[in-house]
C-alpha cells in the first residue's frame, strides 16, 4: 500500500499537469500574430472555430471561389457541422426574414396587380438533399450523376422549413409562383410527387430543363426561362436559389435572395 | 499546521471541482437544440461565436439584406471583434488567393497582349478607413459625410496588406490597373497622395466621380466608367471590390472578388 504522502505527491503533481495544460491551451487561443502588419489592428481577437474554413466558405458564398468541384478535404468536418448544426438554418432563416420584408414591400394592388411573380429554384432551396450527401460525404466527392439521380428519383427530399415558409407566405401575399430547376423533363413526376408531399402546393408552373436546354450553363438556362416569363408579362420582384447561377445573367430580378450552400457549386 | 489528511481532502476537492467545471462546459456546448424541426439534422452541433450575426454578416455578404444604413446594435461588437481579429485578414487572403489564381490562369502574351485590365475599388479595398470607424462605432452610427470627409482628407489611411500583395503580383504579370472610387473629384490630390505613400505606384488611370456622376447610384456610375474602358479597347479580366456596388450592373469584369465588409453598404 502507497503511504499519504505518495498519494499526496501524485495528486499534486495531477492538479499542476492541469493547470500546466489549461495555462498552455489559454496561452495558445490568445497568442497574437506573429507578423507586424501594417493594416491597423487595436486588440486582436484570434478567430474562433475554423478560421480558414470559414474564409472558404465566404469566399464560395460570393462567388470568389468561382467553379470547384468538392469540398476542400480539411474542411469536410466543418461543411458537416455547418448542415448539422443551428447555422445553416439560421444563415437561412435571416435570408428568408429579408425576402419576406421585401415581399411584404411589393405592392400587389398596384398596375402589376397579377401579374408580380416569384422564382423558386427546387434544391437545397425548397428541397433539401443533405440525407443524400451525409451517405456521400457532404460534397467531399465529385458529383456522380448515376448516384445522385438515383436519389432524386426516390423523390424523398424534405422540405427546407425556411423556403417552406417563405413560399406560403409569399402565396398568401398573391405572388405567382415559378419553380425553375436545373433537374430534366424526365425528373417531372417524381419532381412533383416530391415538392407536394414536402408541403408545396400551387405553383403557376414547374420549369425543367428541355432538350432545347441540354449542354447550356445553368446561369443561361435560367436566365432565358426568366425572360420567356418577363415575354408573358410577369414582374419577377424576387427569387430564392442556393447557387450564383440563381443570382447572375439576365431577366434578373428586382430582389435576389441566396442561401448558403458550401456543399456544391453549380457552374 | 494541518495534517497531511486534511490536505489531501483538500486536494482531493480541487481536483473535484476542476472536474465538474469541465463536464459543464462541455455539456452545455453541445446542448441539443429544444426544437424539433422538418430538416433533416443527425447529430446536433451549436454554432460557436455569435450565430446570429454570423447570420446578419451573411445576408450582407450576399446581398440578401439590400440597403442598410448602420451595423444592427446587437451585432457591434461581433463587427469590431471580426475587424480587430484574424477573420477579416483571413477572408481577404482568401479571396486574394482566388484573384491570383485566377489572373495567373490569364493569358498575358495572347491578342489581348497589353490591354488586359483590371480594375479596384478604393475604400476598404486598396486603403482601410478602419481607423476612422474604430472612433465612430464600426458602423454602428448612420454615415456622416462631413466627419468622413475630414478623415480623408488627412490622407492617412493605411493599405490592406493582401490587396496591396495584389497589386504588386497584378502590375508585376503586366496586367493594366485602373482604380475606380467613388470619392469626388475635390478629393483626387489627397487620394493620390494617400495611395502612394501607402504603397500603391503605376496605375494606369485613378477614375473620381465628376460632376456629371452626381446622384447616380454607385454601380451605374461605376459601369458607365467600365463601359468606357471597355470602348478604348480593355479587357476588363478581373475587379476587386468590398461593395455589390462593385459586383453588378454592366460591362463586367470576367471576374469579380469580392472582398468583406460588414461595416457599411453604399447604395
Amino acid at each position: 500500500m502507497a503511504s499519504p504522502p505518495s498519494i499526496l505527491s501524485l495528486l499534486l503533481l495531477l492538479l499542476l499537469l492541469n493547470f500546466v495544460i489549461t495555462a498552455a491551451t489559454i496561452s495558445t487561443t490568445n497568442l497574437p500574430s506573429a507578423m507586424a502588419r501594417p493594416y491597423p489592428r487595436k486588440h486582436v481577437v484570434r478567430a474562433e472555430g475554423n478560421p480558414r474554413c470559414e474564409s472558404w466558405k465566404f469566399a464560395v458564398e460570393v462567388n470568389a471561389a468561382g467553379s470547384w468541384k468538392s469540398v476542400p478535404r480539411p474542411c469536410i468536418a466543418f461543411v458537416r457541422d455547418y448542415f448539422n448544426g443551428d447555422r445553416y438554418l439560421s444563415d437561412s432563416r435571416t435570408v428568408v426574414n429579408y425576402s419576406l420584408t421585401f415581399a411584404n414591400s411589393v405592392n400587389m394592388a398596384g398596375k402589376e396587380n397579377g401579374r408580380n411573380a416569384w422564382v423558386f429554384d427546387v434544391d437545397e432551396t425548397l428541397l433539401s438533399n443533405l440525407p443524400y450527401y451525409r451517405v456521400n460525404g457532404y460534397g467531399s466527392e465529385a458529383y456522380n450523376n448515376t448516384a445522385f439521380n438515383e436519389w432524386v428519383n426516390k423523390g424523398l427530399a424534405p422540405p427546407l422549413p425556411m423556403s417552406l415558409r417563405l413560399y406560403k407566405k409569399l402565396k398568401h401575399l398573391g405572388f405567382k409562383i415559378f419553380l425553375l430547376t436545373g433537374r430534366g423533363e424526365s425528373q417531372r413526376n417524381v419532381t412533383q410527387r416530391n415538392l407536394l408531399e414536402a408541403g408545396y402546393f400551387g405553383w403557376d408552373n414547374l420549369i425543367f430543363r428541355g432538350p432545347a436546354d441540354e449542354g447550356k450553363k445553368a446561369a443561361v438556362y435560367k436566365s432565358e426561362k426568366r425572360a420567356e416569363l418577363v415575354k408573358e408579362g410577369y414582374v419577377i420582384q424576387g427569387s430564392l436559389g442556393d447557387q450564383w447561377s440563381d443570382l447572375i445573367g439576365f431577366a434578373l430580378p428586382n430582389r435576389s435572395f441566396k442561401l448558403p450552400n458550401p456543399m456544391y457549386y453549380i457552374p
